[in-house]
């Protein structure tokens, strides 16, 4: 470490058992948890944050859909309050990282703040979005989604769970968690936004690095495509006879690997679900539809994958090959103050770093429409999320709430 | 047409109408029918086949599985019979040619030795088999097989229905079709086995040819090949760490293609059910499973394809490949006299017709391993069966039946 300024610390022994602690909530005694959002183990995750945010001085809101925002007064109370956090949610058989580290590491950067007597001008907030995941209610980042008009609450509130009966709109009403609307975060009230999270990639681990300074979240496009050959018995069907819709989807998922691999490194292309029908072994396929998933932080780079898909054959071994897009997103670029502010943390922390975009999606590519915004990763270890074996260090937990919590003071004094 | 010698003839509309009549049980109104084992329609078809073999003079039992035999008396009570059928069920939205051609086209043999008092010293039945297609009970020619040994009473009686609760030996003692074990097929009561069918394949009508000499039925293999890689996030995951197993798939479905092709253009292999795990689009798959079905005449080639599946890379773009070998049925040989005696009747007839292998199962198949057996094919429009547009054409219905008709008068006469 090569600290060339004086830096805050946090507590790593104390982030760390807040981690510990929080897993107890949808512990499924494997290593890891399901904590759906608004299920009990959730409620139980809110309440164990609400006790602790009031037992460091902060005032608990939540607005109308349940989201909430736990705040510590500044010195100078007309200032607008900085804010941090994320989704304390899981999906189903999830680890103890994803979502919660970033409301954890943000409540730790408090409890230094209070416990250090750290002054700051700004009141400081600290946030817990409800529903990130989408695992029980689609879809993932609803109620960032509704706060920034991307969902209407009441379409949002009419979806029904997975595996169940009960709306989301129910859910919320049995929370105890819904209160006024004009809680919800605003421009007005609020001058900034932090989100630390952890990598869910492999990069930072590959490369031996400490932090991830993200500037952005990747554009993507999202495809069907479509082969539509002709069904024949596997018996009786010699094979210059046959239309097979799988032997032509094999053939354009090896030609999209070969066609996409050669536009840019830093492209990552998935075709990760595939429909087979009638999918009986005895039965040539007549119908195989395959998802295509690309993301780059180059929009010219993606706009070279709509090419490449939008040129493929019409017609693969005698099969009709089509396609369907679906929705997609444009880059989002985080702020360039925020970016600066954590990169001077992590550089004066004496931490390794690299400028990296984020794959996933998450609350802050919302927010950041609203208010300067940015994000933190750590490392994941194997790259791994979104499983029971999700893990990052004490370390690298700490690493990551010290570049926020030094971010945060210097976007206090500065801004 | 050129007849060298004096030839009988059935009547081609009679057969028609016998075709026709059938197609109302378990009509879709679609063109097809679905009339599964046992179910109410098929037990109308065979109260109508019973009521039209008894018109003829003839006598029908059952057996203990509902086996059911309509035979007419020889002139020499003491002979052995000659027998000939197939089934009256259909799969789930299947045509009115594939089972049912083969008892109606025997009916039309004897409605024809019967109105044209055409001599015969053997005794003549007509047979239809219980549960070929194994729709609703499976496995397929599961009533055969109980004959042959191939699988238990017991344990077939035990199989539940697919879609219900019904086991077959509910549906069995329901039927009102069960009668005494020793009528079942035997070698001590029966000389030799006829069994016309369509061909459900595109060879006679591609070639132009009207009559298919079935020498016998190709042996196959069956294997699941698996491919295991490493689930990944799609948006934050390089590409070259991705152990993606679907593509790892489709490189092994184009290879086998590849070499598989180049073995002999007879062999015939199908790919035609897949199952990718977790299958959803914004997740690298880590398991991918998928069936080969392969079949030929010559058990040395299969030995090569089983050869090719043994071979295989087992790491593909870094997942791991491994395969399950499934049942298998060596080349099933039908009788050499009964052979010629088809083969000199189309001849005779002046039909076009060529010899060929079976790709498909039949109840003739395990019938061979008892009794002197063999089939006859006749066109199936673009080669499709097991659907509702399944269609061979009255004169194609017609020229099966005459040679039928003529080649149980050569076995009449000569064995």
């Amino acid at each position: 470490m090569n600290r060339s300024v004086e830096m805050y610390i946090v507590n790593k022994n104390r982030m760390e058992e807040k981690i510990t602690s929080f897993s107890k909530h949808g512990d499924l005694c494997n290593g890891g948890i399901t904590r759906l959002s608004l299920s009990p183990p959730a409620l139980a995750a809110r309440a164990e944050f609400k006790k602790r945010a009031e037992a460091l001085g902060m005032t608990v809101e939540t607005d109308d859909i349940a989201n909430m925002y736990a705040t510590l007064p500044g010195s100078e109370p007309g200032l607008k309050r900085i804010v941090m956090g994320s989704h304390l949610d899981s999906v189903n058989t999830g680890g103890n990282y994803d979502g919660v580290y970033g409301v954890l590491s943000s409540l730790e950067v408090i409890e230094t703040i209070v416990t250090d007597k750290i002054q700051h001008r700004h009141p400081l907030t600290v946030m817990v979005w409800t529903n990130e995941e989408g695992a029980r209610f689609e879809p993932a980042m609803m109620c960032s989604g509704i706060v920034l008009g991307k969902f209407t609450k009441e379409k949002m509130c009419e979806v029904v769970e997975r595996d169940g009966v009960m709306t989301f709109g129910e859910a919320l009403e049995a929370s105890g968690y819904v209160s006024d609307t004009r809680n919800r975060l605003n421009k007005d009230d609020y001058l900034c936004y932090f989100e630390p999270h952890i990598e869910q990639g492999p990069v930072l681990e590959e490369e031996g690095l400490e932090i991830g300074i993200v500037e952005g979240v990747v554009g993507m496009v999202n495809y069907d495509i479509i082969l539509e050959g002709v069904s024949a018995h596997a018996g009786t069907t010699p094979q210059n006879y046959r239309k097979d819709a799988l032997r032509a989807a094999s053939k354009i998922i090896m030609d999209l690997w070969d066609k996409l691999s050669a536009l840019d490194s830093k492209l990552v292309f998935t075709t990760g679900q595939i429909q087979c029908k009638p999918n009986i072994h005895t039965i040539v396929p007549n119908y195989v539809k395959f998802t295509l998933d690309s993301r780059h932080q180059d929009m010219g780079v993606l706009t070279q994958v709509v090419d490449i898909i939008e040129n493929l054959p019409k017609d693969v071994y005698g099969c009709k090959l089509s396609y369907e897009e679906h929705w997609g997103r444009k880059t989002i670029q985080f702020n360039d103050q925020l970016l600066g502010y954590i990169t001077k943390a992590a550089k004066d922390l004496g931490l390794s770093y690299k400028d990296m975009y984020s794959g996933a999606g998450h609350d802050a590519q919302y927010v950041s429409e609203m208010l300067p915004a940015v994000m933190i990763f750590i490392p994941s270890k194997g790259g791994l999320s979104h499983t029971v074996v999700e893990y990052s260090s004490p370390d690298q937990l700490a690493n990551g709430a010290n570049v926020l919590l030094n971010a945060v003071l210097a976007a206090d004094a500065e801004m």
